[in-house]
């Protein structure tokens, strides 16, 4: 692959949503026959769903679910207690239909889409598949594509250098752009997002604490399962990466953006929230989250509702909020993850998740989980009769 | 119907659930290719259910929401915003497909099943159907057919007196309990259950205040939708109710149950708050509360799963288990309500539900919902890979 810094990047076209729409989905739910409000969220997300496509009559046509997959240099480092080598076991298990997502995407009927951004493996035994057929996934529970996405064979060390290079960052963002588009092209108008990648709690507590200013060790959890003492080893292992990042920052505080960042910057009108963040996602990465980034850009701008996993997910769209403000309205936050600093990560988006279930697997494994109730909302708006439909009484007046 | 006071109810044969296999569940859910523990309460749910099937490879079969619908009336004192008609208009709009509960138990593949335990009007256009066909119901969208277990039209006003007699209330039983039977017998082994009557939130909240001896203000709410003066006038309603019973209790402290109650008081060694149980459903009904703590009583004696709804839904599993205790086992609590003393109800009961949405719609709906979560928790049990099938690495050492 090589890199196409010229191809211009969608991020400015994320269209606002309508408010008066919003009100005449609010009045259409209204005369649902049942209590007013009585749905709750569900009927919040009925009106984002359908301000997302501008209808009154939204419907999830073809869902996805696409799982980003990666290595991080700083494994060496002895941040996961797993080790690297799981990235591309398990992006095999995806290949096989052995995972949990494999579980709940083959249950919620969402195409699996398996990215390899940048896995330190081949997946030779997989039909490799362009960036340009990722929609052609037809059976989630053995897929058996890998899009090759592969921009490198893991990041470098976020300890030592910037885990991407400017020209990396640059294709993590097109290729997660291609890939939505692709499946935009091929009716898909909702998107859930997962990742696999041993390592990348630390790159996501990296950029919530560079992100939202909040202190690292209430970014830092346990990850995949550490001890007292892994946990202690991976905090200042991390604490040496943000002062490696704080100092650079110090020394040369203009973003320094790759010719198609620029562009994007500019679309989107990026300040200085969105240029952090971008050089955030270099010097930290992953290959996953940043293409993941990218490809939630691209998801708002094509007008696709992005149902958001747990934390890592939670942090790459953190990203793409703080490049692209509007890409927020496009969100559904699917749970809560027991991870430590996901709750304030939320927070800091002013999200309120739909699950808490305690879970914290990733690989877009709650993503898919709540799909279940993004599709109910949609279909209590179509489908439900209205009072008059019914014949039903609405309340008596109580003055 | 006639009353059949001879048939013996089955509440004593509720099985405790096995510790061991529980272990057995455990170390299965070990082996899979996730971080241990990353399923969070899915997999608390796959052990329940492993334990609720006795097997290691639990399955929802021929899963059914049971809606039962009756009159309050105590809706003549004017404790709903909405007329007493609208039972009979919802229970049509049940039977035509066109309210939220068809939509979800729809979405999820539920059968529905609506059981008429006393509304006050006719279903002359449905197909009456009786008890023994209640496993009949082949079509969610558009069922059609009501469950004719009507006991009586509608509650006496328990302003003024009980609300059933000692014969209503063991037909009650003995209908959910057949009903039950019959979904069991058809191979049903999980059952949702929901509720429609105008003014059962009032029953519901007596029955709270009675069983849980907590104040009754803390346990009235705005049902469908009180205004604070609508709110005011239900408390002072119930209030007197609350005094009547209170009065009775004390005048005749003594449970007077009726012979085929006393047989399920005896078998279940009901102790006195069951009894009491027994009483205060007696006292405030309603018909179709009093037939699903039958259903649930006599779902748990099957092995099935109990999807427990909202407010009212809890109301009834909670007189189940003050009648008997190992109904608790069996039961998994799908939502909290956004009626007020839901959750100090749930907590009564050490119940966390599964689902935070706001929702206060009743019919079953936040059950229905659920089902895609319990779905999950036994897919991912008997379809995930283990480490061993999927040669991927387990956690290294980290001592």
């Amino acid at each position: 692959m090589t890199p196409s810094s010229n191809t211009p990047l969608s991020a400015s076209q994320v269209p606002a949503l309508s408010k008066q729409l919003a009100e005449s989905l609010q009045h259409k739910i209204d005369r649902k026959t049942k209590p007013p409000g009585s749905l709750g969220r569900l009927e919040d997300l009925a009106i984002q769903l359908g301000q997302i496509q501008d209808s009154l009559t939204p419907e999830i046509r073809s869902p996805a679910m696409l799982v980003f997959a990666g290595d991080h240099g700083a494994t060496a480092a002895g941040i996961s207690p797993y080790p690297k080598e799981v990235t591309a076991q398990m992006v095999h298990n995806f290949l096989n239909g052995g995972a949990a997502i494999n579980v709940f995407a083959r249950q919620n009927r969402l195409k699996l889409v398996v990215v390899d951004a940048g896995v330190d493996a081949d997946f030779a035994d997989a039909i490799i598949t362009k960036i340009e057929d990722a929609h052609r996934v037809d059976d989630s529970a053995n897929p058996n594509r890998v899009i090759d996405a592969k921009i490198r064979r893991g990041t470098r060390n976020f300890v030592d250098e910037d885990a991407l290079s400017p020209e990396d960052l640059t294709l993590c963002f097109e290729h997660g752009a291609r890939i939505v588009q692709t499946l935009a092209d091929a009716g898909t108008n909702a998107v859930g997002f997962g990742e696999m990648g041993i390592g990348n709690t630390s790159a996501a507590s990296l950029l919530q604490a560079v992100l939202t200013q909040r202190d690292l060790a209430a970014c830092v959890g346990r990850g995949t399962g550490h001890t007292d003492e892994g946990l202690r080893h991976k905090l200042d292992v991390l604490t040496r990466a943000l002062e490696r990042f704080s100092n650079d920052l110090k020394n040369n505080p203009t973003v320094d953006l790759s010719p198609a960042m620029q562009r994007a910057a500019i679309n989107t009108n990026t300040d200085a929230a969105g240029k952090l963040a971008f050089r955030a996602l270099q010097a930290f990465g992953g290959l996953e989250i940043a293409m993941m980034t990218g490809a939630m850009i691209e998801a708002a701008a094509n007008r696709m509702l992005l149902v958001v996993d747990g934390y890592i997910t939670t942090a790459a769209v953190m990203a793409a909020i703080a490049i692209e403000p509007a890409v927020r309205d496009y969100c559904v936050f699917s749970h809560v993850s027991g991870e430590q600093g996901h709750r304030a990560m939320l927070d800091s988006l002013a999200a309120r998740p739909l699950l808490d279930l305690d879970m914290r697997l990733g690989e877009g494994t709650g993503a898919a989980l709540a799909f279940s109730v993004v599709q109910g909302a949609a279909n209590f708006l179509n489908e439900m009769a209205s009072f008059e439909d019914a014949g039903v009484s609405d309340r008596e007046d109580e003055t």
